[in-house]
């Protein structure tokens, strides 16, 4: 078998490694653009995974393809980079751009983005590449992600991995022999809406999904709706009378101090996880399911009782052969994950 | 892209098509055995498909590895073939095994079967290859299935499928990219122990197992337990008194003849499919789901209500792009299955 571009990767950055004191001047390097529904971040990404240099735009200040493209021209500047095709083909291998919403990998288009006005169907990779005269690549955001943590991050030393990233809401990223697989059209990984329960909450994609149970929403509203019925917690005297403002960042916060209610709303959140990561495990048997997001920096609030109901729901044959790991690369998974889509190729 | 092996074996069976009246003498032709806790069945299979010939004998008749080599030996003949390596050789490629339990592919390996004393840690592949002199495949028996669906009968269109078997056990097979997908340690696709409830029945093996739900003990006792709680229907004159002797053959039987217990029975099992299917699709987004097995002959008491809850229970996004067909090989669908193991390398 050819060595995957992982495995390329992955033997660059560790020769990379040895030789740190060399010039990164001379390393590959690809545009990320984390095209998000409030901001979209761009920056300038060498082959090591090192974001070089950064910029941004205020999504809504550049309404539609047309906007956001200029947008796109007048930051790439900002990372040290021309504009202009010629120059731009000679200074990075490619673009990668991670959008919210439903793309088609193969083709580079965006049918749709939930909360982006103005961009159904748009081609926008071709649109790019007549622009810029560069290689783009584009794929919805949390594939992205699942990229970057998969080349640069916790995943870079396995072949079959499972992505999760948890948030507003739940998504996920699939790498089956060191690939990511899209599935038929390019949707695969939603793991948000893997079923926990026949009899569960209704959503407009089907009953029971996971995102309805341990969304950032989902969460909140659990301590809240304990707070309401009079329950004592250390949380109470946050947002006191308004406790819907209190975020998943609060709750880990009280749980990791001891408090009863936070800890409970976490073991929940852990119970309804470990039964759809024991479902993805016995499909797919991945070697290592990686978790990303906000609510993933609660930390051992989270992953002790994740792991605990994990092995209650495994056959020891799927649960000692499986890791569950916090993901590494941070808030700036998104753009380094967006520009792994163009190194890739490189 | 390189045309995979079961485009290959497509083209194969289409040229052959066409000259149909060519003799079947100088297609390539394998064994398959299909190694069953009762019976084990062998099929001479030639690359079209066909089983060309057959036998078979009583498992328990052939205790542990020795004595069950030893009387493939003697069946062998029975296909008209030899069990002399020099002859054997020249008249078959291979040799492809299914076996009920948990199987290494990689390494040809049995690590258990559960229902069949004496076969723990067997390298059956190189026992086999050593005694017959040809190369020799070894696979849980649905994979096996899984694998003959997807080369010779519904699957050989797609290219992204998941096949589910429905017995006493319910097991699965994942097509991705052409090929069997096997997970990091071959034991992927226990489409039976997916989660549909995370507070429902505990099993060995998790909480809320679908094969706690849809295989065929959960089926009969659903009946049964009705009918002895006194509801009216025509399934009560069968078996009275000993409702647990019912199958699940004679309740489709009863839906199909229009028996409301039976139908309600039926759309139970449809819903608990339909909500397992729904976690696949949006978590593989497959081409389609194939459903094979005892009670996948059922029928449109089956398939009429899978479809309905499923499409309750997916975005349109999946629905739409989905089929869900009921597997095509029937009862030689084992053997097939075993032999196409050994035909795909050849």
């Amino acid at each position: 078998m050819r060595p995957s571009i992982f495995q390329t990767l992955e033997k660059a950055a560790s020769d990379a490694g040895k030789r740190n004191t060399m010039a990164t001047a001379n390393l590959k390097k690809a545009v990320g653009i984390d095209f998000g529904g409030t901001e979209t971040k761009l920056a300038r990404v060498n082959e090591r995974g090192k974001a070089e240099a950064a910029a941004s735009f205020p999504t809504a200040e550049a309404p539609g393809p047309d906007a956001w493209i200029a947008a796109v021209a007048a930051a790439l500047p900002q990372l040290g980079l021309s504009n202009e095709p010629e120059t731009l083909r000679r200074e990075i291998v490619g673009i990668g751009i991670g959008a919210p919403g439903f793309t088609d990998f193969e083709r580079g288009y965006i049918y749709d983005l939930t909360n982006v006005p103005g961009w159904k169907a748009v081609p926008l990779a071709d649109r790019m590449e007549a622009r810029f005269g560069v290689r783009t690549r584009v794929d919805n955001d949390v594939n992205a992600m699942a990229m970057g943590e998969c080349t640069f991050g916790v995943g870079r030393l396995y072949q079959h991995a499972v992505f999760v990233t948890l948030g507003t809401g739940v998504g996920g990223g699939l790498l089956i022999h060191n690939r990511i697989y899209r599935g038929a059209h390019s949707m695969a990984g939603e793991i948000g809406h893997v079923s926990i329960d026949l009899n569960g909450i209704r959503s407009p994609q089907g009953v029971g999904g996971l995102e309805q149970y341990v969304g950032n929403r989902a969460i909140v509203e659990r301590a809240a709706a304990a707070l309401r019925a009079g329950r004592a917690s250390a949380l109470r005297e946050r947002y006191a009378g308004d406790f819907s403002r209190l975020t998943p960042r609060d709750i880990a916060a009280a749980a990791t101090a001891g408090d009863a209610l936070a800890l409970e709303v976490f073991d929940f959140v852990a119970l309804c996880l470990a039964t759809a990561f024991a479902s993805i495990a016995y499909l797919l048997q991945p070697q290592v399911i990686i978790v990303g997001g906000g609510v993933a920096q609660a930390g051992p609030v989270l992953f002790d009782p994740l792991r605990r109901h994990l092995k209650d729901r495994l056959s020891p044959l799927f649960y000692d052969r499986m890791d569950v790991r916090p993901a590494a690369l941070g808030a700036a998974a998104g753009v380094i994950g967006c520009a792994a889509l163009a190194l890739a190729e490189s």
